[in-house]
């Protein structure tokens, strides 16, 4: 390997990986150092930018920790979190369109019965969310569960509040499961359209390149049933000013859902509010699975 | 930007750096995005392995301090600081050539007159480096400033070794100036191949796809003179078992000299040495600035 240059250094490169055992990891490794390497050699990358780079991705690793995961918004604001989440979940036509998971996520949220309120006093405009779970031929699903989350109307979720002792109080996030008839329902807060954290380098580098760090209004979903593939998913706001520009690609015609507001009276559990307040339904179809696949869900618990 | 799919993210995530009015970084990472992109579906990335990867960024960040560097490990152990420092440093034909800086330099070392022992202690057998500077017409270079610095016997730089309180002692490391005749002599240590670190994640890359950590032995070189453009490159020890398979990628045939072993007896610096010790020399010669380019000079001094 003697006498490389800045074309042959990519062969050499490659030719150093050709002892090992694992054929998907070679594969990985030989195309990203091909496109690393191109990459480099097109744009010409001098050795300040370099050096800018190197920088950079260490201050987005030094950055995160159990609650900010800022590697997660650099994939997500260049688009990589979206095209993964697609290429890997081509669902049958009729079923619900997923979109990506986010780096709020929360395991083993609280659990909830149906009808509950999740908001534990997050701050909000009350809102009403039902819907069911079905099958793509129809068949409602029960026992289905039903991961949710969402930010409050500062933009914030429950997880990037402070907690001086440490201790996180779950907030706008909870578990449900679908009653007999594929159904569910529970109140929450209105989602609100929020900024990224855009404190860190991500921010910066979005303020760089002249882009906003705004995310359109939504409510996140994971729905898992036994005998479907698993559904990780938004609905969005109709009518929110993001709506097309959000700031991780996430928006999805099909879930773009109408939040309908109401004056004072009688809400859908009955009670009685003395403010306005909104109400959303979504009715979610799942796809077939061929196979068990929760490897996902249980490497993502660890994300925090 | 709605109903976006794994192909059309692409131009999804180019439209939305249209505005940035730095027209190179919108060039650089409308590169960096088409590269990424292409990589991910060319590969198939799945969710398991775009977790994974997080997971392994994050974790490069999160071991990386004032004193050690894992982004540089991972840019050079990929072939990237090496066709980097190759594209930026095309040499006329006569001139020494470079290879890259690696992870251990730290500005403003100790200075130290011609003649002096630079290892301070160190372990290793004693080793009197000698050598001139010259400019392309073979005309000598005097007060050039050098910057040397080297690892010990057991394959450490003094920054890798315990700094209980906080101070790392400088061996085997400093700064001399050219005589009036351009040329140097200094005393340190023998140079012996060492592993680059790899008890963090770039280590467990390396185990994972069949290469070993080894780089040859080696003595850096950081020069500089007024009027030509900086050097950064080592001399290698000719053969050396890992000459053929350096972890970064750094050697060069031009760069391969022999270090020769001396029983006891009189040292180039006239005292008697009770044991074996080496010489080793090498003449360098610097390419003409068109400009003062002492930018990554400063921007490196970050470096640690």
């Amino acid at each position: 390997m003697k006498d490389i240059n800045d074309r042959s250094i990519t062969e050499a490169v490659l030719a150093s990986m050709s002892e090992t055992s694992n054929a998907r990891l070679k594969a990985v490794m030989t195309s990203l150092v091909s496109h690393l390497h191109d990459f480099a050699r097109e744009i010409q990358l001098s050795e300040e930018e370099w050096f800018a780079a190197i920088e950079f991705l260490t201050s987005v690793g030094q950055i995160s920790d159990d609650r900010r995961q800022e590697f997660v918004l650099l994939s997500d604001t260049l688009g990589l979190s979206m095209l993964v989440t697609s290429q890997n979940n081509h669902k049958p036509a009729g079923c619900t369109e997923p979109t990506l998971l986010g780096p709020f996520y929360v395991a083993e949220p609280p659990t909830f019965h149906n009808g509950a309120d999740i908001a534990n006093g997050a701050l909000g405009t009350p809102c009403f969310v039902s819907g069911t779970v079905s099958g793509p031929n129809g068949q409602r699903i029960s026992e289905a569960l039903i991961d949710v989350w969402q930010s409050d109307e500062d933009g914030f979720y429950d997880v990037q509040r402070p907690a001086p002792d440490g201790l996180i109080v779950p907030q706008a996030r909870g578990r449900l499961e679908t009653l007999a008839d594929g159904s569910f329902h529970f109140k929450s807060i209105l989602a609100e359209a929020y900024p990224i954290p855009h404190d860190g380098p991500v921010g910066k580098m979005l303020a760089a390149l002249g882009r906003h760090p705004w995310r359109p209004a939504h409510l996140h979903f994971w729905i898992r049933a036994e005998g479907f593939d698993p559904l990780i998913t938004h609905i969005f706001r109709a009518g929110d000013k993001y709506i097309d520009s959000d700031a991780v690609f996430g928006v999805r015609s099909s879930l773009i859902v109408d939040w309908k507001h109401h004056d004072p009276g009688v809400t859908p559990d009955g009670s009685v509010s003395q403010t306005s307040f909104y109400t959303v339904a979504y009715d979610f179809v799942l796809s077939e699975s061929d196979k068990a696949t929760e490897s996902l869900s249980a490497s993502v618990s660890a994300a925090g």
